[in-house]
């Protein structure tokens, strides 16, 4: 038995207790968007920083102004010659709300069957606790084989990635040299289908606003001042209405600045992948795309810039009726970009256009909820090739070179702040229900992602 | 002293006992909307009765399937030969949020100065637990001065009026007999200004609707899914703003019809009155009207149409930023009626104009929330002109005929149901914050209204 298929032995005969350390993860409620489960996100940090300890991974846990960092450092066999990594992931998780969705606590994590695969029930199973301890374990597996790791790592954990990243570009900031790697390893992304490995090498990025419009100065009654007062839902409603054309084209001046097409090369290669539009769409119970119209659904997906409405509320909405016009209303607005979108000009652009259509006797307030460009990796940078041949050992099937549609900021900050470039291997689903009631992690996801990573780490060894 | 300045005399002498009245019913949080404040309402409707009682109306609480009828009746002065009078008055109040905005407790009366005035705090002070006492007062003091009421009069006092009164109309068919009187008094309006006594002969009917688009079958990831994912939010608020148009008229059509406009003697009439439209707006925060371009503030506050939206919300609406497209959004809708408009035309033609706006794959539904026609009263109507003379008599100034933008749907069905004007009378002032936090009534609308119903029955009396 060579070296690696020990360390993938010992995953396998160790899989039962790998899956209750996922479920120990789990159990924590690190809402890190709601100030009530502050708490709970440190001790989150706290567990993971003793788990790394206890594989021989020497960590802490950093105090930042919001919640803290996990960092650790292991050093690599003295004798190979590869790349220094830092592997990133989150352990904050998103919301559980609308709670009464959900089939089962989202805290306490059930092993159950679905459709006939084996997964793990729970808020953060896939997004992203059970990924990031695919490396976790795949690390512990070495370390109890061999005593030491193939590669030398570096650990950064984040407790802010569903709430804006706050703290994170000041902590890269003043942890520069510690953080400042050869090559970073993020585990946050999914694959294309459940058989094939992907590796995502275009990330959009994301620009959060929030709209506060106010009108009167108190909410008022709409029989006595319906007509003539301004209502802020309705100049709310106006400006998002607006903010659309016809053509599903976003119509802030300056949106699609820096916005490219897709290559032919890899138009070509995404108009082959056995995408299917009308059953993406069927599963979300929808059958009619919506967005740019010029654009297909896996285009708009994962190379499209959008402006979605996330949130909005004003006036009365609790049970019955209040005949009552607004002092409020407010909307929560992000928008995903692509290529080289600058998120501060457009944060500019949309707060202009916003301003442009407020009456003059009300008045607007903007709340800032993070910003980050889009990501794209050279498919011919060696690492890639690397992970690439790797993830095909592990699922006897060709890695793609995937787009995403969703974004994680930290990659254009390792970027910008340590220059470092990033790769992306996931395992998650695309029906895992990230950010939504059942979430789940398939068993198969965690397992095949523990043995990927060893793969990785092995590859990586190598001249 | 004749026998109305003894009964006058009085009210004067025991106003202290009045007001401490006034106290113990707003202490009840009478909240008709809101399921959690049943009990309340129940407990309300049985003080009110008992209190009909001690002053000799024999009363007593109705059950219906919402909150109860208090309903009650007292003979008159044999020997004169008045109408029969129908007092109607409502004991729910609205919700108190946003709590924080409050000065003190809603459900703790307080008596205090404002810009020098007496006032009482309170949610319900003023809409219309005060207002309806002033009557009850009045009534007390008849009958403890003369042992008997001038005229015959019967009593109902509803719990469902903030609530769209779901029981009223079914109430009123099965008790047609017993509430068919000459003419109901209604005490739940205002006066045009703190010194001009008012008789409102204009009030605006509602119509409330409910709009909920649902589009995917879940709550999605706005990365995973934005761009080709419906947004319910943006549907939503694309049907919003195509309601109105840029002259501030409302869009669906057939909404106009049975519109009508003004008489020139009334529009002379309105124009002639001290209204000052910059302080209306400027107390509220405001300086640009908004609504239809082609008519004054007063005009449209009371004999213009509208289509407010009275709540919406989506998606993640709590602290911090969560990037999701929702499933469902929803909004409150409320049309202020007038003229001839027909409720139920205008609730299809909502409808309609919804339906058509919603894409195929998105389904829409809608909550009925009552609908009730506008009503307008004669000048040349009998009892108008006695209350006119009674109100001139207590105030010394001449009383005025109003529109009201509020709608009191009960006078409709008075007038379709039980074949019987209503004359509205009230003594509330613009800046009672009804509906809003900080709710009041002024000491001297409750002392001077106690006073104008003594002088209101005393002429109805008279042949």
């Amino acid at each position: 038995m060579s070296n690696i298929e020990a360390v993938l032995a010992h995953v396998d005969e160790n899989i039962d207790a790998s899956i209750e350390r996922m479920k120990e993860l789990v159990r924590f409620q690190s809402i890190s968007t709601d100030p009530a489960y502050q708490e709970e996100c440190r001790k989150t940090a706290d567990h993971l920083a003793s788990e790394l300890n206890t594989i021989g991974i020497a960590a802490d846990v950093r105090v930042t102004p919001g919640h803290p960092m996990v960092v650790g450092h292991a050093e690599g066999n003295e004798g190979k010659a590869g790349p220094h990594v830092l592997f990133y992931g989150h352990y904050d998780v998103q919301p559980i709300d609308p709670i009464e969705l959900w089939d089962a606590d989202p805290f306490d994590p059930q092993i159950v069957e679905k459709n006939g695969i084996k997964v793990m029930t729970g808020r953060g199973t896939s997004d992203d606790k059970g990924q990031l301890l695919t490396f976790m374990e795949a690390c512990r597996a070495y370390k109890a084989i061999n005593g030491e790791l193939p590669i030398p790592v570096s650990i950064l954990f984040e407790g802010e990635e569903e709430s804006g990243s706050p703290s994170l570009v000041p902590f890269l900031n003043e942890n520069k040299e510690e953080l400042s790697r050869d090559l970073a390893l993020v585990c946050d992304t999914g694959m294309f289908d459940p058989t094939t490995p992907s590796i995502t090498t275009m990330l959009r990025g994301l620009l959060g606003e929030e709209i506060i419009i106010t009108a009167a100065n108190r909410d008022l009654h709409s029989g006595m001042y319906g007509g003539p007062a301004a209502n802020p839902i309705k100049i709310l409603t106006n400006i998002l209405a607006d903010m659309h054309d016809e053509n599903g084209r976003v119509t802030i001046p300056g949106f699609y600045d820096g916005v490219e097409e897709l290559t032919p090369e890899v138009k070509a290669q995404w108009d082959a992948l056995p995408f299917d539009a009308q059953a993406f769409l069927g599963d979300i119970g929808l059958s009619i795309p919506a967005g740019e119209t010029a654009y297909s659904v896996y285009e708009l997906v994962n190379a499209r810039p959008t402006c979605e409405f996330n949130g909005i509320t004003g006036g009365y909405s609790g049970d019955g009726f209040k005949t009552v016009i607004a002092s409020k209303a407010s909307a929560k607005v992000s928008c995903r970009l692509v290529g080289k979108q600058d998120p501060l000009k457009i944060r500019e652009a949309f707060r202009a256009f916003v301003r442009e259509r407020v009456p003059a006797d009300c008045s607007v307030e903007f709340l800032d909820h993070g910003a980050g460009p889009a990501h794209s990796l050279s498919p011919d940078y060696p690492p890639l090739k690397k992970g690439a041949e790797a993830l095909k050992d592990e699922w006897n099937k060709d890695a793609v070179m995937m787009g995403m549609g969703g974004s994680i900021p930290i990659v254009g900050e390792f970027k910008d702040i340590l220059g470092m470039d990033s790769m992306l291997i996931g395992f998650a689903l695309d029906d895992d229900n990230i950010h939504s009631p059942n979430e789940k992690y398939n068993i198969e996801s965690y397992h095949k992602g523990i043995r990927s990573w060893v793969r990785v780490l092995n590859a990586l060894a190598k001249d």
